[in-house]
């Protein structure tokens, strides 16, 4: 099999990416490990920036999402029993958010692939990706039981933190920056319209929460939960009567309660991969980074990588300049390493770590206040929040 | 001995409360255990807030620093060999900082006190304070070897983080918020002009280095050392060689070298202690929280100690209301807590840390990245460097 961009793995990144070149007038093909079903339903984040939701409408992928997704100008922050949001399009000259579940983007693109795009191959699983300094890089994968080769012009790894592509950068060039938490996140859907028409940020002594939804009939919640904790040691009344008191505030606001469907815990890890390219192997979204969740900014990180994947090819056929994509991994890394920043940021100033003394609960809650009282810290939030540019 | 107001301490935080109740027509007696000469000589900070600027000008005791003080529009930060200016002014709405030493600042006030103000008794030791919950507070000394007692109407102890003052609120009622770090700062103070005409902070994979200067020929460098280092195990030429390579540009700054005329290691610490009141017993400036130098914090938040317990005096007076007196903790505590966050902040920002990992020197990297690139991360820093409001 022969193709132009070799895509490996059908996560967002590696979908909108075949979406952005069949625009482009560029051949590709995706490769998947899992089967359809999988992909549309396995449960990630939820929010898109302001520059991903352009870049879907750009794409001609945003008709359900303008239809169906929830645009939030603001996100709400709680300590200390107090109250504070943040206007997004106030502070950053228009800007806003849009919570539309990545599984609902997956789905979109998937179909849009199947009807206008080129080959999106289901189970099949890439084994590696080769020869990646040479003109003609290749994945091999196994299909049906039978292995195959899929040559290139250009690879782009997708497939995430556990793929293969990533190993195609010999170990000797690569540079890994990690960060793990001693806490992670048990999540929750529950269904129940969500008690606040934005998502509520939490810090309290006991442990962050955060608030969030899928539709209006249904709620996402949160809680920062021990490393290692297991979902089902908690069962449906605890979780409920944590989240609240977490949640609780000054005034009457109250958390509605309501059946709960799902029940899972989120690890937290900061890590980054570097560089994000080899030779005509290129990395983007997982494979080459995770942000702990707390700033919403993996996808949006995985739809930048793509973005300027698709761009720097399309110039190099447009002026034959192989320039852009040779700064690929530097013009990533600089707005990764902002989103490692901003996600670090995020989630150390709201999760109290097992170990904290009483010195770093009050730079936490001091920080809160800041952001509270500061239209310079409030703004630097809202930007690092609604997103950072697309180069 | 009788008198209104108790002082503990000829530090600046003593030296300007006795001038400001001084000027508010309320006496004072302040008791310092060391000699004059000593409290003039002693190095310590050197950078006035705008807010102490202004305070110092409206007690009269800002005539020479008008005169020989720099005033100081912006700072340098550099990192990665790239420098970046961060303009006051332009940030802040006018707003600016004063260079000009605590010695000066002590040198004026004393000669103001002695010429117009109350008695300053030096070389009196305070032993204790006592009585705190009564209408009748004291302050038990030593001097020319004869105990005696100071009755007060209110003690305000200024006599730093070694004194007794902190001593007289109740173990059972304190909570004492603290961190150390695992470095400290050499400083030297030379005989050459400064290499650049406002302070340089640098962040340098081999650790911190701060530019600043006492007078347009006086320098005063400091370089992050391990905890524990000792000054005199490093050599002049070392003492260069090393700031030279920290301070290393792109372009072609050098760093001037000059005779060194003192060299001493300073530990860097945060430190509160709330409360800040006991009954008629008022903490302020280095007795009741400690920051590291990094912020230039500490001098300004002594000031703003004893403005803040200036006004609600007066306002007793004026006004027969003790409630500005009662919510002196509660007020300083929320300027203080900012003061540690940005101190924390700004120390953390530009000092690897003996245990950093690549991540967290990218996380480093990135937020002075940011500030180069985001105005309102930058004025967020500005606003702080330039101080936060007295209230």
């Amino acid at each position: 099999m022969r193709t132009t961009v070799g895509i490996v793995g059908a996560g967002p990144a590696g979908l909108l990416l075949a979406r952005l070149l069949h625009v482009a007038g560029i051949d590709s093909v995706v490769l998947e490990s899992r089967d359809r079903a999988y992909v549309e339903h396995r449960q990630r984040a939820g929010i898109l920036e302001q520059g991903t939701v352009d870049v879907l409408r750009a794409a001609g992928a945003g008709e359900r999402m303008d239809r169906e997704g929830l645009r939030h100008d603001g996100i709400e922050l709680r300590f200390a029993r107090r109250r504070h949001r943040v206007d997004f399009p106030a502070l950053t000259g228009g800007r806003s958010v849009m919570v539309y579940a990545q599984t609902e983007v997956c789905k979109d693109l998937i179909a849009l692939q199947l009807a206008e795009g080129g080959p999106l191959l289901f189970e099949t699983e890439a084994l590696a990706v080769e020869d990646a300094l040479t003109d003609r890089p290749r994945v091999r994968f196994r299909r049906e039981g039978v292995e195959d080769v899929l040559e290139c012009d250009y690879v782009v790894g997708c497939d995430g933190f556990w793929g293969v592509a990533r190993k195609a950068v010999p170990a000797e060039l690569s540079r890994v920056h990690e960060r793990t938490y001693p806490f992670g996140w048990l999540g929750i859907l529950a269904d129940v319209p969500p008690s606040h028409d934005e998502l509520v940020y939490a810090r309290h002594e006991r442990g962050f929460a955060l608030l969030s939804m899928r539709s209006p009939s249904v709620s996402r919640l949160y809680l920062q939960v021990p490393q290692g904790t297991d979902a089902q040691a908690w069962d449906d009344e605890e979780i409920w009567d944590e989240l609240a008191r977490r949640f609780e505030t000054d005034d009457d606001w109250r958390l509605e309660r309501g059946p709960i469907t799902q029940k899972s815990v989120t690890p937290m890890r900061s890590y980054v991969h570097e560089p994000m390219r080899h030779g005509r192997v290129f990395l983007a979204g997982d494979a080459a980074h995770i942000v702990p969740p707390t700033g919403a900014k993996g996808l949006n990180l995985a739809v930048g990588d793509v973005v300027t994947f698709a761009r720097a090819l399309t110039h190099q056929r447009e002026t034959g300049s192989s320039e852009l994509l040779g700064a690929y991994s530097e013009t990533c890394l600089r707005r990764v390493w902002q989103a490692e920043r901003f996600s670090y940021d995020m989630t150390t100033m709201l999760h109290p770590a097992p170990d904290a003394t009483p010195f770093d609960e009050r730079i936490q809650l001091a920080r809160l206040e800041r952001i509270a009282s500061s239209r310079a810290a409030e703004t630097d939030l809202a930007e690092g929040y609604t997103g950072f540019a697309f180069e």
